[in-house]
C-alpha cells in the first residue's frame, strides 16, 4: 500500500484534479455490464493525451502498480474490472476525432469517441463507420474486445476495420502499429496483436479506423420461418449465391414472443425470424431483395415484407436494438446474463438445436438473438435478480452452451471478449497455442502490469 | 560443421531420401526471384506431414540449426534464402486439399497447395479463392509473405483470408492458431501473428482459408485517360460512391507501350490505362460498368470499352498477368529489378508523379503498374544482365521509391514483404514497433533459428 500511495501522489502531481481517489469515482470504475464481482481501483486517472498516458503507464511500471484501461464500461466479461486494484485509466477526455479522410476512407480518432459520436462527425461526409456492437461503446474499447456487430457480415469486425493503432507499452514507450496504407507486408502485424488484447498488452491511445460509403439504397425486410433450422438454411444459400446482405439476424420463438409483449405494434408472429439489410444501388437492392425472397420462400418462409424508408427501416432496428427489453418483457423485473460464441455457419442449426434442449433441461427462459451471417448467436438468460440458485443454473447453462461451442468446432466468444469471465475456457479452446499466448504477454509486460488477471 | 553434419544424420535417419544433400537440390533452394546473393542451405527436407515437420524442427532446435521454409520460391525479396544455411524445408509433398466446406465457404489445405491448384480443386463447387499474386505460388508461402494481387480492392489479402492456421514453433510444438468459425474474441490474434512472418516465428502446415462464391456476371473494361492523376482520381470517386470494383489494375503509358509491342492485337493506346473488372448479378454488373462509364468520362476517359464474354475477359487479364514480358518487349534481352510499395490512395498520384521524375533522373525505363484501389503499386526497372553500373543506378531507383512511400505516409512493401531486401527500411518504417517486433521474434524463437536474417 506505500508504494501505490506514493505511486498516486506523483500520478496526482501529474494530473492535478484529473486524477480521482473518491469513492464514488472508483465504484463507477469498479464494474462493467457483466456478472463478474466488482473490485475498485485505488485511483481513476483521467488523461487528455498520449503523453500523459505514457507518463502515467511509466509512474505506474516503477512501481509494479496495475494499471486497467477503461472506455464507458459497456463491456460484458468484466474487461475493465480491476481485480488487483491499480490505476484506472479512463479514456473518456481523449474523445476528439483528429481526422477525417474522405478519399481514403479512413479516420483517426482517440480511444474513447464513441461509435455514434464518429458517425454524428461523418455526417456531412457520405461516409459510416459499419461497427454497431450493441452498446454505444468507445472505439478503444471495441478495437481491445475485437468487438462486432450487426453489420459485421458485409464489413468486418473489429479486426477488419482498425488499419492502425497508437500503443502505450506497459513501459511507457509509445509506439505506431501501422500506417495509413490499405494493406502492408512490412513485418509482423502488431495491429491485429493488439487489436483483441483487452489491455493486457498496452493502451490503446490512437486508432485509425476504415469507413464505408453510405449506399445508394437500403433496404430492410423481415421472414418468418417454419424453424430456426430453416431460418439458418436460407442464410446459407444466399451467402452461397453471392448475396452481399448487410445484416441478417436471426431471431428465435422465444425472443419473438418478447418483441410482441414489448412492441405490440410491430405485428410480428411468434416464429423464429430473420431481420435483414440490404445495401447497394436501387436497382442492385431490387435485385437482391427479390433473389433473397425467393431463397426463403422455397425454404418455407412466410410473412415476408421489407421496406425502404428511412422510418419503417428504422422501426425495425430499434425494437431489434430494444431486444434487451424485449427479453425483459418475457419475465418483469428480471436480469439477463448474456452469453455469446460463434461456431461455423454449417453447424449453425445443430449447436443451436442443441443449445434449446440445454435450455428447456434449465428450467430457465433464454430468448436467443444471433449474428447468424457470422455463426455467432447469444443467449440472454433470464433469472430473478439475487437468487441464487437461479444464477447457479444459468451459469450451468452458460457453461454447457460455451462447451457446446468448442464442440462443434467454435470458440466461446464471437465478439464480447474474454475479460476474467472466459478465461477458464481458453486452454480448452487454443491447447498449446494458450502457451504461446501467455509467451507473448510475458516478454510485452514482463511486469504483468496491464489489466491483470485477463485472458492470460 | 560437425554439429550440422550430426543434425543432417538424424533427419537422414528421420526422411530417408527425402532429405536431400545434392548440390543441384540445394542450388534449387538457394535463391529465390529476387536480386539477392544465393546462399545454399545444408540440406533440403521434403517432409510430408506436420508431425515429420515438428520432428525436422525439434532436432534442428537441438543442435541451434537454422530452419528455412520453402513453397516454389516465386518470393521476390530474398526471402526463402538461407542466408546461415541450415535446413530448407521444402512444402511441395504436403500439397493436399483438405477439406472443402461449401457451406461455410472456406477450404483446409496443407502449405503447398497452389493458388490455381486450388482453384481447380474447387471448380464443381461455385466458389472461387481470389488471392492472387503474378507467380502460382503456395498457399503457405502467400500467407508467410502477407501476400495479394489484382482482387484485393474487394475480397482481400491473405491478411483477410486466412481464418487459422497450424504451426510448428521453432521448438517443434505444433499449435492451432484459431476454429472456423467466422470471428472470435477468444484472445490474442495467432492467425495475423503468422501471417506474414515470413517463417521468421514458425513453420505453417496447414491454412484455413475463406472462399467466395463465383459471382452471377464478370465484365471487364479498359479506359485510356489524359494521365495518372486522372485515372487515380476516378479510381477514388468509383469507391467512395460504393461500387464493389472486384479488380482496378493502372498501368502507365510506360507499360502499355510494352504491352503495344507484346501484344500487338490488343488495340490499345500509349496511355495511362485503368483496366477493371466488376463481379456481380446480372443488373448489378450492368449499372456498376455504366456508373463506372460516367464517372471515367468525366474525368477525361477515353475508349472505354467493356466485355463480359469469357474469351474476351480472359484476353485482357492474360495481358495484364504477361506485364512482365510486356515490360521485356520494351528492351529486349533485359532483366526487371521489381519493387512493390503502398501509400494512402489520397497520395498516390502525388507518389507516382514524384517517382516519375525519378525514373526520369535515373536515365532507367521502369514501367509502372498497380493495384490503384489500395494504393499499392510496381515499377519493374529494366536493367541489361551483368551491367554493374545500371543494377547500382536500378537500387538507387528503388531505394528512393522506397523513402518516397514513407514520405507520403505508406509503407516500403504493400504486397511482396520484407525478407532480406527491405530490413534496412523497418526502423525507418516502424520507428520504436521495430524493437516490439524483435521482442516477440526473441520470445518466440530465442535460438534466432527461424528463418535468421530475415524481417529482424
Amino acid at each position: 500500500m506505500t508504494d501505490r500511495s506514493a505511486t498516486i501522489d506523483r500520478l496526482k502531481e501529474l494530473l492535478g484534479e484529473r486524477l480521482s481517489t473518491g469513492t464514488s469515482v472508483r465504484e463507477l470504475h469498479g464494474r462493467d455490464e457483466a456478472y463478474s464481482t466488482p473490485s475498485l481501483p485505488d485511483a481513476v486517472a483521467f488523461p487528455e493525451t498520449t503523453e500523459e498516458v505514457s507518463k502515467i503507464v511509466s509512474i505506474c511500471a516503477e512501481a509494479g502498480c496495475p494499471v486497467v484501461p477503461y472506455g464507458v464500461g459497456t463491456s460484458l466479461e468484466g474487461h475493465i474490472v480491476p481485480v488487483r486494484g491499480g490505476v484506472s485509466i479512463d479514456t473518456s477526455r481523449m474523445n476528439r476525432v483528429l481526422e477525417v479522410h474522405e478519399a481514403d476512407l479512413d479516420a483517426v480518432v482517440e480511444p474513447g469517441v464513441t461509435r455514434t459520436q464518429l458517425n454524428d462527425a461523418l455526417r456531412a461526409t457520405g461516409l459510416m463507420f459499419t461497427v454497431d456492437p450493441g452498446a454505444n461503446a468507445t472505439l478503444g474499447g471495441m478495437a481491445a474486445t475485437r468487438a462486432s456487430g450487426t453489420n459485421a457480415v458485409r464489413y468486418g469486425t473489429m479486426r477488419e476495420t482498425v488499419l492502425a493503432l497508437e500503443v502505450v507499452l506497459p513501459d511507457g514507450t509509445v509506439i505506431e502499429t501501422g500506417t495509413r496504407a490499405r494493406k502492408s507486408s512490412a513485418g509482423y502485424d502488431l495491429t491485429h496483436l493488439f487489436v483483441g488484447s483487452e489491455g493486457t498488452l498496452g493502451i490503446i491511445t490512437r486508432l485509425t479506423v476504415r469507413l464505408h460509403g453510405i449506399p445508394e439504397r437500403i433496404a430492410a425486410a423481415t421472414a418468418a420461418f417454419p424453424s430456426v433450422e430453416a431460418a439458418v438454411d436460407t442464410v446459407i444459400l444466399a451467402i452461397q449465391s453471392g448475396l452481399p446482405l448487410a445484416r441478417i439476424e436471426l431471431l428465435d420463438e422465444v425472443m419473438m414472443r418478447g418483441m410482441a409483449l414489448y412492441n405490440p405494434d410491430l405485428g410480428l408472429p411468434e416464429a423464429p425470424h430473420l431481420f435483414l439489410e440490404f445495401h447497394g444501388s436501387s436497382a442492385g437492392v431490387d435485385e437482391q431483395v427479390e433473389s433473397f425472397r425467393a431463397i426463403a420462400e422455397d425454404m418455407g418462409a412466410a410473412d415476408f415484407s421489407w421496406a425502404t424508408r428511412t422510418e419503417e427501416r428504422n422501426r425495425l432496428w430499434e425494437a431489434r436494438h430494444n431486444a434487451y427489453y424485449a427479453c425483459k418483457a418475457l419475465r418483469p423485473g428480471c436480469v439477463a446474463l448474456v452469453t455469446d460464441v460463434c461456431v461455423p455457419i454449417s453447424a449453425l442449426a445443430a449447436c443451436i438445436a442443441e443449445t434449446k434442449e440445454a435450455i428447456a433441461e434449465s428450467g430457465l427462459l433464454a430468448p436467443l438473438v444471433g449474428h447468424v451471417g457470422d455463426g455467432n448467436f447469444h443467449l440472454s438468460i433470464l433469472i430473478e435478480p439475487g437468487n441464487a440458485e437461479e444464477l447457479a443454473r444459468a451459469k450451468a447453462l452458460a457453461h454447457r452452451l460455451n462447451r457446446l461451442a468448442l464442440a462443434f468446432g467454435g470458440t466461446v466468444t464471437g465478439e464480447h471478449g474474454v475479460g476474467s469471465g472466459k478465461k477458464i475456457y481458453m486452454e480448452e479452446e487454443h491447447g498449446p497455442a494458450w502457451a504461446l499466448m501467455r509467451t507473448l504477454k510475458q516478454a510485452i509486460d514482463p511486469q504483468g502490469i496491464m489489466n491483470p488477471g485477463k485472458i492470460v
